[in-house]
């Protein structure tokens, strides 16, 4: 189930860097969902190389396909296959890659598993591989605003390297994340962290920082216990995409530091409904949502590829040095920021599905 | 599959706290390897009630029958089922919880979802249902230990509340974890764990803190790419475990706050075999391990059963108090070792079974 | 998935023929289903072993056990497990067969397989394991009754050998087919084929036949287009039984003798809803059912175990004879038609369930 | 799971019969197998329109194109995407199907499942769905040849309406089957069988068929006990192409009318290995292969589209008559022969690297 994700609304990926083009189909989507190809258009903008001056300036348009599963604007509740053809591809600059492992990259590892690898353009590990994710999850977004208009999933850059935000996730909207390149919610932050983003890449270096997301107006009873934990399902999620290191919710790791009589959330009534008075649970409890701002964050390491020279080895055993070329992120996380609100849309959409199956 | 976990060596348990048992069905096991009751005895009072004078006094005796696909020692190929018997049932205690939700528990949540609950005992959300977990670990360390007999996994107790263990991934041993009864991998952390939790316990409070855990000796070429990535698929098994809150792998957290200069692991050539000067990947690239050790911390949030009263609300949706009564870890850490040991060997066994049918 | 079925409702069952007993685990069942050990119990006694003098004499009393799942008589939404204990065992009687392979058993295949094998009792091949399966389609029709209470699943034995009912799958009912122990829709054939078992039995030699299966009353839309269509996912329950040969649907081979026209069944509106009037179709058109009757049809070999020498090998490889001994049904159809309306059950359940996820 | 098909080896289709084109994902391929483009479309043009004067006249180039996956004639592990453009569209050949269900379509199930339907070309109930499953048994039939060389999938049409081959399953060769244009394995009756078929057509009719299948040389030990029998999947995977009715393996239907002694198959020792005298099983026992032939028949109703005028209903739920036009196959047999090969094939496939797991 390798390129495979979710149970009930599942999306299946395919497609290298360089090749014919990358892509998702997505299988079991509920029929009669209002979609177009602009909606998903749209949502690859969003991630798209080339968007602003802090991003990688390829120039890949990401112009997607629809080649099934859609009609008149409607899902049939067949596959629908989405293809975005691979066009800025400069194999010549992956000559050296082919032999040196980057360091920090999955060039080896993809060769100590399969004995082979497609170098050029980081192959199958590129960052290109989101797209598939991000089409989908326009479908996705429009299942849930189907059954529950209210949802909103809003992720956004909580921190640059050291460089931290201060965000209220009950009040954080779309206009204040879009409103600033870098994609923060504390758009006081916004120059300094572009700024910083400029002079690391500058120095040929890279960093990374911490995406922040909310989803609010869940409905209470999305999840599942034990092993499909709503929470467990996000970590894995997360930390499926690419550059990240790891996933917290609410109280998250500082959580640790307190007793209980602190931590736990008390429950009170609020015009019929159970509510809590504080959200240290991060809106699930036991595996299942409780109708609370679900809040968690994730830790993006980095970018791999630096501009100076570091010590590796080649694919014969040799140890050599290398330094990156090309046109890359210094900071991959204004374009994460689009790639993390999908995975959670593809969670929730799963788990919304699944729900209404035993109800 | 909400109660199933793996692909290839799979898990399907069962049970409530209170009611006929709890178990485990093991699927995909392959044929001939060795495994005895004792074997899964031995790992079950790893994590069993009443083993030490800081964990739950409940006494359970979480006695193993193996129901099938064992014989003489060896599995047959067929599905194992391990069956532990509910035995210290005491349903009256749970009458109150009954009626009134504790706060930060499933309760409310389970009824939110199913419209019922197994309110004794905290039903399927008891912490009794890891046993079925633990139990199919000990089968797949088997394993492990057939195709790859140097692999070594190891949990420990790296932090209680404010009290952090100085512990190396790379030399701690089972023997320096074991060898008191907190499970800290730091003996001289040994004794002030203990006082706190004691003293935490006195107070009618409870603690959380962070596992850490290493994997030796793995393989390069575990883990699938895209989304089933050794470190989302540990993530996900991580926090699918009870009162977990955060999951981070190598640098984690802290390492957003580095360039990539100072992040990226260089490759060397070592006898022929390559490997990293630096493990801040922590043995995981791009979904895939490398060969050197896979390091991961897992946060636990503060047990939300506390002695001292706090607000909440009835079934019935009236404001209410609820003190919390009963035999209740002041921390479960001690006994969550295991627990991240097992969830850890499921998932390399599972993928370890998965590369095995590509090659 | 080798012990899974299903996607939605998902069964997975355990248990070797002798051993600690057979049973099931049912995941993702709908919460607040009717539900007691008595209609567990009640599916078991149609299928157990004792129940008429044409089947096997093995005294086993099959009774099941709740471990998990239900409370009050209304499932919780969580897994529920069954088990039976397995009683009459006498592994004497299997002394030879541990050495020699039964002639169009299982022996080989598992050891080719495996490389082991559970020779008493014939192992997990034993039709002891459809147990489990007869003990989840229980709750399965349960759940169908909640959700389509007009739903009737019946199935009855059509042919023993040459003997061929008449039986008219619109009105045959439950009564018809238990008012003889042979288990036919055609009364008038019943003393027919039980004189005909019991006269092969003194005989030693053995039966099959055909069974024949009517879902009446199904809702229109259940099934998935391509590989889960309504009668791929029928075919592989009923080949999943042991013992079968073949399936067909509807006009099955017989109409691969017609043409088009003679083939094609005519729509006609009745009462604002679309039916057919000819049934050639089956009751499922394009992989999903259409309202009309699904009938199917299931090839039973005849028993292999049979009280005559035979010629095989042993396991070490050389040639050998046997002859069948112990108690076995000189014909297996009077107890496998609880078996084929089992399986029918968990497939419509399953798509069911799937069908919900996406309306 | 709808569009997907297999658990080790994965295969997800798409498209409908009009739009952007149809494909399948093929997802755990081992890597480092031999493929082309080629070998591909050599595949699907045995199955194309257009190939001879039998079949449907559309012209459809059907071109594969491969997106990701393959590289330098190699696969490389990752997921396998095959595209296949729709060219040949007249969708104002469907306006009277838009509003007409045609009789023993998939129209009006369509209708009742999703609410919404494509009706230009027979959308994803066409049998242009099947090329995703043809291009992904190229591959797959690559994987077979690396790990066991000797195996053979072969299939052919056993039968055209009343006309009957007679053909040696262990002696056919692809040599024969290809032949002669209705791809019977029996070239006497070639001409019997083409001459009817036309004759059929000419009268503006049908006609079904039954194709049979040998797979030689396979090894023992293929397919899961209990639910993935190896019967049981291909069972499944027959009943899954459009127009089918029946499937039985050995001696089928047929076999119900011997006794036991009449149908088992004695074992004896050939050159140190387990063979069979007799081969009523199939090379099948137990839901596992024992080496000997795998031969396995499918029944194939007469084509739903006849150019004759039928009675049936609208959607709107009015009685009226509809006659078919356009360019149908008048018997599909010759062209499915390939389609049942090709989902042998990945069967075959899908349980060798699920055995190779366990190994």
């Amino acid at each position: 189930m390798s390129s495979t994700f979710g149970h009930a609304f599942r999306i299946h990926t395919y497609g290298e860097s360089h090749g014919g083009g990358v892509g998702v189909i997505i299988d079991g989507c509920p029929p009669r969902i209002e979609i177009s190809r602009e909606m998903i258009q749209h949502a690859l903008d969003r991630r798209r190389p080339g968007q602003s001056e802090i991003v990688t300036p390829r120039k890949e348009a990401d112009e997607a396909v629809i080649y099934s599963g859609i009609q008149d604007g409607l899902t049939l509740g067949t596959p629908i296959a989405v293809h975005v053809k691979n066009t800025d591809q400069r194999p010549g600059a992956y000559d050296e890659m082919a032999v040196k492992y980057r360091p920090s990259h999955a060039d080896y590892t993809y060769d100590a598993k399969y004995g082979i690898r497609a170098a050029s353009g980081g192959g199958r590990a590129s960052a290109r591989e989101t797209i598939g994710r991000v089409a989908a999850a326009a479908v996705a977004s429009q299942v849930l605003k189907k059954f529950h208009p209210q949802i909103e999933v809003l992720a956004w850059v909580q921190s640059i390297q050291h460089l931290h935000a201060n965000v209220d996730p009950s009040s954080v909207t779309a206009e204040d994340i879009e409103s600033n390149i870098v994609r923060t919610g504390d758009p006081s932050m916004a120059v300094a962290m572009i700024d910083h983003i400029k002079s690391i890449r500058s120095a040929g270096d890279s960093v990374g920082g911490v995406i922040q997301c909310v989803i609010r107006n869940c409905p209470a009873g999305l999840g599942e216990p034990i092993f499909d934990k709503l929470e467990a399902d996000l970590a894995k999620a997360m930390l499926s995409i690419p550059a990240t290191k790891g996933f917290e919710i609410g109280s998250g790791f500082a959580g640790t530091e307190l007793t209980g009589s602190q931590h736990n959330d008390p429950y009170f009534m609020e015009n019929g409904r159970v509510r809590t008075t504080s959200n240290r649970s991060g809106g699930i409890q036991g595996g299942i949502s409780n109708g609370e701002n679900i809040v968690f964050r994730v830790a993006f390491k980095p970018t791999a590829t630096i501009m100076t020279s570091q010590k590796t080895v080649t694919a014969d055993g040799d140890d050599t040095e290398l330094q990156g070329k090309g046109r890359h992120d210094a900071c991959v996380l204004p374009r994460a920021v689009p790639i993390v609100e999908a995975m959670a849309t593809l969670v929730l959409t799963d788990h919304l599905l699944r729900q209404r199956s035993i109800l």
